[in-house]
């Protein structure tokens, strides 16, 4: 059987250490599903489609990885698309308090959804979309944290 | 003299967590009373009114805890019901470092209004309103989280 | 029924911060049991005699707060002196994931044994015995950190 | 060389932890800055130039401490004043968490602009600018964690 | 390529919490080698010989599962015997900064040598071998916690 | 007046997180005293006076970096070699909750003494002497974690 896993997030931006955990999850899976999750009533600092556009060129010639949106919940996603695990990365305590929660309502409400988690690496661990969207509203130069050109 | 502990919070939902928490602090208190704190600015996702009322029908028949909602400060309120003590829960160091801050204020401005703990019980500390309101808004099943039917 | 805590530790020493956790404790419960848990193979700073005595002086004259020592599981000894309850300070996030555990297996194990948390007031939280027995081992002066005079 | 820092924040409101930090700052470097951020999108409770007055007023006479606002990002505002080092402050492992991230963007992107922490006094670190906002908004007394008058 | 996993540790003892962990590893892996690292100067509770073989025990008939016991680097033990993967488990906060060195150490010495995390399951999450060994030591039953007879 | 930090730790070994923050603090302090603590009771891995050559190798030719052992209190060697800072690198939450403590003790038993901290840069945050002596008590290269040859 394929192993498939899904790599769900907002991913506003994708950024290197999104692409560090996608790449090392390569590793382990046969294939990984990029997928934006949106929803209508949260704005957005870049357009989904642009942001799909640009993971697919980070990935391009990989055809063991593929990139999605979705806007229903994590888990219906995956099954319907035959993932049997998620994938996600660690990069502090914050982050594991609050995938814990996360990890366990999917595996509880959804018949034993497994989630797979590799610790974000240490030159990555510090970027997130949250700052790399503060430094870029500023005008900031954010291109060393994101693995494709704005 | 009566010991009655206040147990507030925004409960939005109430959840198996919650009255985890209220069902263990009846054991050292004398009375305890679950009020919903709400400001009209924080738009809920459940009425607060229904929720008051869920919250209710869960604990019927038992005469020491009694649910009520209110607008002012906590610790205000708290006084004006002839509560001495706080009751909260903690599931994990995130809500550690929230809560401590809280407590403290609490007791700090409010003649030593004193915050008591348990730590959720591990089945249900995985269990967060927020977490909650996004599955239900996805049309998930939340009833396994929730002491009531919706 | 009497509302009897149980406050276990090794208390080597006792400090300020066991101190308020007391005094505050004794707010909650009817009455409260230190007791100094030991085993013969972890050699202490502080004897245990010396120790029982200093903490007895502490609260001589309150009929309310008994002070002994145990070598037993904490639990027994709770169960065999009729606590319903084992009282606990939280210091910081380290405390919290290392009393979380040793709670839910006193809970798990002994018939619902409820652990109560009160958080340390902030002017003891950083005080601990490990540093208290380290600065008292090079000759500094710890009488700050404790209820007694050594 | 001068040394000169930047404390940065958006002090709604100024604390006594700000304070703290400051003062603490002063005996490690020759000149401080205290500069408030803002963006227009970003609601604050107090207005910013209400408070850039209480904080100037608090260090009236101390040549050596600088009050201003900005709106820029932190890095630039800091090169374009010859701050060599930002100043923060920490409370607690959350602050930890959150810094870290900001602190290695900050030196990353703009030249080794190095940030230098104080852990908060303890008698300080409970109080947050959210929690006072709070309080100040039911109409509760803060004035004990400002070290101004409103 | 086969997908070989180790899950290294002490297991002074194996708990119901590494359990879950193989199992569920058994879902992501090909085949799991659980092997007990040990070194001649800390003593152990458990003898090493008997624990290998009441781990075997327990996965009995299971040929994907292999139990071992080594004594050089865990990195030397997993590229010796194909795996290509470690496999740990996550508790909470202090698990997950200890596990993040061990990590890196592992990944950046042996060839990118790959560590792989699940989080404990909550109702063993607070199950660890340190408060096992206690509990044991006093007498007190344990067989709750781990899935084999003494 | 000259501001003169003291760097203290075990250091056994010292490491290149070490080196880190002290070259980062020569930016922030005039002078830098790397000083090992060490009691006759604790066992080291690395001899002592093997680890100050190898500390003073790495520094030969800068003079505001000066390296010595001591065996007293941190804060007592601070105050007898004019040193008015304590600088120290934080590397994760466990590294903050602990050092919290020591500092305010500190600051608290000798007249103020502050302590400075730098975050461990992230490509050597992950390092550690502990996870050092292991791997070198196993014969695997360390060499890629010190700062000197051994």
């Amino acid at each position: 059987m394929k192993r498939i896993a899904l790599f769900p997030g907002s991913f506003d931006p994708f950024t290197k250490g999104h692409e560090d955990i996608v790449l090392r999850g390569t590793q382990i899976f046969d294939e990984i599903i990029i997928a934006i999750g949106y929803n209508s009533q949260k704005k957005r600092h870049f357009d989904i489609d642009y942001m799909v556009a640009k993971i697919k060129e980070c990935f391009s010639g990989k055809d063991n990885i593929i990139v999605d949106k979705y806007t229903e919940l994590t888990a219906i996603y995956a099954n319907r698309n035959g993932a049997n695990y998620l994938l996600r990365g660690l990069r502090n305590t914050t982050d594991f308090e609050y995938e814990n929660s996360i990890a366990m309502v999917n595996k509880d409400l959804y018949n034993g959804l497994e989630t797979v988690f590799l610790i974000t690496s240490p030159k990555f661990a510090f970027i997130s979309s949250t700052i790399i969207r503060e430094v870029h509203n500023y005008g900031g130069d954010v291109s060393k944290y994101i693995p494709y050109t704005l």
